[in-house]
């Protein structure tokens, strides 16, 4: 149940952080640090201090009062802090692959605990740390990689420790989250959400990471990773993004009792002794008493089903530096606390796990189609249906300029099997668009 | 981030549990290890076995064939299982104080760990139990106490171990969320939608401890102690149970934008040099975009505020004997770790903290009043409220048989002044009846 630790007075163990980059989250933590550090040992029992702040270029600008925060703390020295013996956590707010990665290895390799907030190196490398933190005896934390200030990592690797989880379905990017909350409570067509977000900060200027699902595409890959102990990178995870959404799509996921969520899903399938994986990042319709339906705005949650838990769900802030912060300081006294204790977090060797394709998925699917307003179309593209085993449960047609758009609500079929219908229906004369491609979370009633 | 542990083979260590009481909860806990022991081992490291059990009346019939599967391991002598060297971890499972109570007192003496799912002992006797366990240097863990299948206190106790918990609402009690979910959503009244939920298993015959709050003030005890690290006990807890809603209630709260659940309810206030804890139960206006107001049925949720993290909330199955077990299992496998590594958990002395009385709350609240329908009531009902300084925000009148429902919602008020209001109003002529109170969550916009 954790760290050990008393509420009455004795004496603190000095900690001396180095902090890699210096960028918002690096400022806010730093400041968290100098300005609770009394809070912060009174509860556990360790005088934290970031003695040393190495960044790319000493004379850049920062936010605020950053630099004078930062004082004489500030180098550009990474590779001499990394391994500078009074040095007792590494904590990595670079971002992205390299330096970041050599960085951490040699950290990892000089005998120090590593923490970080960085999903792309956890991503695409994460394996390969894991294993140079197991033979260096240290720990890898990475809390922050994922929901922010949710204790997602930590749900997965400790709490669920003896747990087999079957299935694990997130809303963890807050951007999306948010544009989807505003089309679908003030029913905003997508981009008016996207600028609306963008004027309160919640996307960026250029949206493309978020939109397109690629920071969800990572996260999937490290809560995959956690939840399966298997070596899943981004470049496993199938993704689409949210942005061919429109307002009539979301006006019929009401209609059906559904709501729109960008989701990263993964899950064990296969048999027990080919044992698989799928992973995938989609906009998917959430049955609205499903409890990712009400996570609202910019907010995260990650639902977990496990073997003997059942269904568990945590939800909180995604983003924000001090949020991200908070989680890379839980980070740095769990790895404080091991260090003086002389032991370490669960380390995992993980094997590389066979990847099910997204072809194999089966699902009922949402899907439009715009196509001439003249007799027999339906009859053709009802044909395509057929011809590729694709059973329709529903079908309502609509006005759309001056043809008709047509939606369907297929039964339980093989994603291939979708594909090859979009394919054949995408050659119809009558068809103008294949539309929107929607997943159906839940079982077929 | 926890137990040390590897996914590559390698020697495990036999861990002999004693159980103490064999119900429901017990037979699901012994079948988990018994059923489940080979991948137990592959994934913690650790053999389980559970080597004794003592219930009370050995010769009782128990569920299905569970003395079968207790076998040759049931006695009825507890006294000497909790000192037997052999056993390395004790589960207590009878429930109740005594003989709960100095059993474990007991064991902690004897220097064995202590996992218990009695919410009764903690939230009577949870500051004495922890400082036998703080003495005895070993575990006292309790995750199935609250929450079932959530891990509730491993969240607060070790994910928030750095954070400054400011406020804590948790929907603690299965039995009287699914009455007030059929109640919102099927319309019934409380008494068929208690029925249903007695035909369904999800309420006992006499459901007096859930409905009237009783489970839920101990759990709100069991939470307010970690989140403040306080002795809180149940009698601490000031407590409403859900008897008095009726049908009216919920649809008014439906019109206003909340749905009414049972909160359990943990807070700092007073000023930083006086510190006090205010922790109540009662049914709630929680508002619609709130995260608690989507807990349905017999789920449980706790949304937590913290300083640095935000709004965080965890959510799950709160009961069942397979979630409760799978708690327990957990709570072994981490004090069967820490008695390997030679440490234990956070050991906190909890002391007395000053508890805020009901009557120095301030909210905005709803009420109910019978009156006859004859002209200058509100007049006088209005002077009331005003003579006592609760300040009325909203009112509307509805037929009741021959006489009228006043229903208020008041703006920001002092309970105390509330609470005079209404002994003020129950002795005017025209009032029939002091009908319902609730208060609304959330500050006054």
């Amino acid at each position: 149940m954790g760290e050990p630790q008393s509420s009455r007075p004795r004496a603190t163990d000095v900690v001396r952080v180095g902090l890699l980059g210096y960028g918002n989250v690096g400022v806010a933590f730093t400041r968290l640090i100098d300005s609770q550090a009394e809070a912060i040992a009174r509860r556990t029992g360790l005088e934290l201090r970031v003695t040393r702040v190495a960044v790319r270029d000493v004379a850049r600008r920062r936010p605020g009062s950053a630099v004078s925060d930062a004082g004489e703390r500030l180098s550009g020295d990474a590779a001499s802090l990394v391994r500078d013996p009074s040095i007792d956590v590494v904590v990595e707010l670079i971002g992205g692959i390299e330096p970041a990665r050599g960085l951490a290895l040699a950290a990892l390799a000089a005998g120090k605990p590593v923490v970080t907030a960085n999903k792309e190196l956890l991503a695409t490398c994460g394996a390969e740390l894991l294993a140079a933190a197991e033979s260096g005896g240290v720990d890898l934390f990475y809390e922050a990689s994922v929901g922010g200030a949710i204790p997602l990592i930590r749900l997965l690797n400790d709490s669920l420790a003896g747990e087999r989880i079957v299935r694990l379905m997130g809303i963890v990017n807050g951007t999306t989250n948010y544009v989807l909350t505003s089309m679908s409570e003030e029913g905003c067509d997508y981009a008016g959400a996207l600028r609306e977000a963008q004027a309160l900060g919640y996307a960026e200027s250029d949206p493309t990471a978020d939109v397109e699902g690629l920071d969800a595409q990572a996260k999937a890959a490290i809560l995959a990773g956690i939840a399966f102990d298997a070596d899943v990178v981004a470049s496993d995870v199938y993704t689409e993004g949210i942005t061919a959404i429109g307002a009539s799509d979301i006006a019929f996921a009401h209609k059906l009792g559904y709501e729109i969520k960008l989701l990263a899903v993964a899950e064990r399938v296969g048999e027990v002794s080919v044992p698989a994986v799928a992973v995938r990042v989609h906009p998917a319709m959430v049955p609205r008493e499903h409890p990712l339906a009400s996570v609202r705005g910019a907010f995260n949650a990650v639902f977990v089903e496990g073997d003997t838990a059942g269904e568990l769900m945590v939800y909180g802030r995604g983003a924000g530096g001090m949020a991200t912060a908070s989680a890379v300081l839980g980070d740095v006294v769990a790895a404080a606390h091991h260090r003086r204790e002389d032991t370490r977090g669960r380390a995992v060797r993980r094997e590389r796990v066979e990847i099910q394709p997204i072809s194999a998925l089966r699902a009922q699917y949402y899907l439009t189609l715009d196509v001439k307003d003249q007799p027999g179309v339906l009859a053709a593209v009802a044909h395509v249906f057929g011809r590729h085993h694709v059973s329709i449960r529903s079908m309502e047609q609509i006005e759309v300029g001056d043809g008709a758009r047509l939606v369907f609500i297929t039964h339980t079929a093989l994603e291939a099997d979708v594909q090859a219908t979009l394919a054949s229906l995408a050659e119809l004369d009558v068809v103008g668009r294949v539309g929107v491609l929607l997943r159906l979370i839940g079982q077929e009633p």
